[in-house]
């Protein structure tokens, strides 16, 4: 279960209301209309789900797998990444997974010595096709691994890639397995699509549970509206000038992949030019308490009105700990958590931190979560996902595309024609 | 070597001027009066370095560990955090550090499961001595591990603080060994102090090398002034209103923990009060490339112009890779980075993104470090020390207090009076 509560000191007027309805029926067209995809994932990613798990218990291959490598960036691998990290501690036994996303090579090199082929499945995750990292590495693994594309190896890569992409022309060359991506859905939104569940699924998470929280959301959000959204969004649209940054404080260090998951959809779909030339568009920012409330705070309390904060908490913790009843002599003061637990120390500081401010008079909400499950998770994501899609249509922009991100690529381009120090 | 270029799209005015050479006359008095410490950290803590160097090659219990527990918040930890990641590759011998730092019950149990008393040295880092989060996890540690503080267990614990503190106390109660903090260098500013240079030195890294890049520094600057830094600091102070966020985003996975470092240190010291009883301060965002220009990239190209970009760049990785001329069928477009390395590539990348952000008009500027050794983390380390204090000088704030996060932790102490539920 997941509570939502507002307390951003503002009021929706009329003209607010009217954008709040206007958007809550441009998100019915892009729905009814397949403008964007990700609302029927929920349902649709079942059948992947039982697909992939009959696939994997009959496959010899996969079994004597312990390590699913995700070859992917940016959308391909952040969202499965965010999931694998808040719920790998609570599955012990989920196959291991590594992500070689940044075309860094210290860093993939120090990933690839801890691969052992005869044990590791390879997904290549990307929409195009053409994603130059993720082509670049996955080449560097044919290589490395001595990988065999027209034998037995090719039992052990998975493509995951939009119908008729030229990944997709490559794996039927080779007769190797493939997901799809539905064409209307783009990379940050596509956690719930065969990009995220695939290998989710194959990791050993329970992805039925987490569809099941996410078609919830869609659900009622459809159904009921979920007022507490439309007014979020409705605050963030109507007051990105003034708040131009929104904040998630999240209390737990397993969400911290999560953040960043928010950063990207948020940051990828909200900046953008709107329909009347302008350039708009809230920052997403994402920090993890209690750590930063000992640094970000100060800016958040003393600097500039110019941020909201969303704080994530987390109710009840999968293992806790007591804060022994020690008396060190002479550090009494910090005795007052003596026998509590870190799970009521670190919801203490939360509730401390969000109460500080808001007596400094910035705008606030809280999203709780009773516990970190999969249905937590799915609800969670699609929330992000249906509060990005509001505030993209107060805004009037196109939330699903990014033209902003072509232009370095073309220069990428040319650079290396030229020779990449010319 | 660490090369900087500022491509700022802006000349600073008469009144810039002005602001630089007050702002430099306040580092050199703050420097000459002791209100800030840390620039004398990279003279003075050589002597720590041979100490610590000393004692732990004489110590029979330190020769044995293989791991180096920080217990630590914050400024406390993210310091020798930060030096770690980026050094981490090129060290494989060196000991491990773990850092126990969130009150996370499910982090601090995943952390616990792994270290071995007898082969761990704790360290138990707060200026106060009285972080409560600091504290319940040392305390969990002596309860956990079966800490005998008047037996030979003592010796695996060594404290930093300040001098004069509970904890300072509290060891000498025990005849525990301790390191000082000065008390002129805050948190943020100590990572060269013995906050950070304890543990690294007993990590096994080359901190002499680290604090004389650092002191190399310090000299030019108070020397020579090192304009690009007076100009930077200017644009930012002069122009924050406008250009409300600096994003740093930084060219090698190893920098994730440097980029959280800038956004505390900067976080914490800019965003205040200033003279007038105006909030000021611009908010630091720590990016990583390639992986966020998939992403992030697009508010900052099409977004609003409220943000300006610093690109952290690595000229030669320690390892590279070669990206394999391999031909696959179909997916022939990304091949012009064939037979190229994947250190070429990323800075390609670097580049390419940096040429299309500068194109729209964000104002962008370069860091580039020839590589990351333990010199160039030292200069890199000063050199945003001293931007946050000549940025802080100019927006006439006192850069070195932190008022704002103390409410918290009032209203924190006084739940527990009441009881965490109530």
């Amino acid at each position: 279960m997941i509570t939502y509560d507002l307390e951003l000191g503002w009021r929706a007027d009329e003209e607010a209301n009217e954008r709040m309805t206007e958007a809550f029926g441009n998100l019915v067209y892009e729905r009814e209309k397949g403008v964007a995809g990700y609302y029927n994932l929920p349902e649709d990613s079942k059948l992947i789900v039982s697909e992939v798990q009959a696939f994997a218990s009959s496959n010899e291959v996969i079994q004597k797998c312990d390590t699913i490598v995700v070859i992917g960036i940016g959308g391909s691998s952040l969202g499965a990444k965010a999931v694998d990290s808040m719920l790998r501690h609570r599955y012990p036994g989920a196959r291991r997974m590594l992500f070689l996303e940044n075309p860094d090579p210290v860093d993939i090199l120090e990933k690839f010595a801890t691969i052992t082929k005869e044990r590791s499945l390879f997904l290549v995750i990307s929409k195009s096709g053409t994603t130059v990292e993720t082509m670049s590495i996955f080449k560097a693994v044919i290589d490395h691994f001595h990988i065999d594309l027209d034998g037995d190896d090719k039992e052990r890569i998975i493509a995951i890639t939009d119908e008729g992409s030229a990944l997709c022309h490559f794996v039927d060359h080779h007769g190797i397995k493939a997901y799809t991506i539905p064409h209307n859905v783009g990379g940050r939104f596509s956690v719930l699509s065969s990009v995220g569940i695939v290998p989710l699924t194959l990791a050993g998470y329970d992805t039925c549970t987490l569809l099941a929280g996410a078609a919830s959301m869609v659900e009622r959000f459809f159904d009921a509206q979920e007022e507490h959204l439309l007014i979020k969004a409705a605050f963030i649209a109507k007051n990105w000038e003034t708040y131009r940054m929104n904040v998630l404080f999240a209390y737990a260090t397993c969400l911290e992949d999560f953040a960043k998951w928010y950063v990207q959809l948020w940051g990828e779909s909200l900046g953008k030019i709107d329909r009347c030339g302008n350039r708009v568009g809230p920052t997403p920012a994402g920090h993890i308490g209690s750590v930063d409330q000992h640094s970000f705070l100060q800016l958040v309390m003393q600097g500039p009105r110019d941020k909201s904060v969303t704080f994530l908490k987390v109710e009840r913790f999968e293992k806790d700990l007591e804060i022994p009843d020690i008396r060190l002599e002479h550090i009494q003061k910090s005795d007052f958590v003596n026998g509590h637990t870190f799970n009521e120390l670190i919801n203490a500081e939360c509730d401390a931190t969000r109460r500080s401010v808001m007596k400094e008079g910035v705008p606030v909400d809280s999203i709780t979560l009773d516990r970190i499950d999969e249905a937590n998770i799915g609800e969670l994501i699609l929330y992000y996902e249906l509060l990005t899609s509001l505030t993209g249509a107060m805004l009037h922009i196109d939330t699903y595309d990014q033209p902003g991100v072509e232009l370095g690529k073309r220069i990428l381009v040319k650079t290396f024609q030229k020779g990449p120090n010319g």
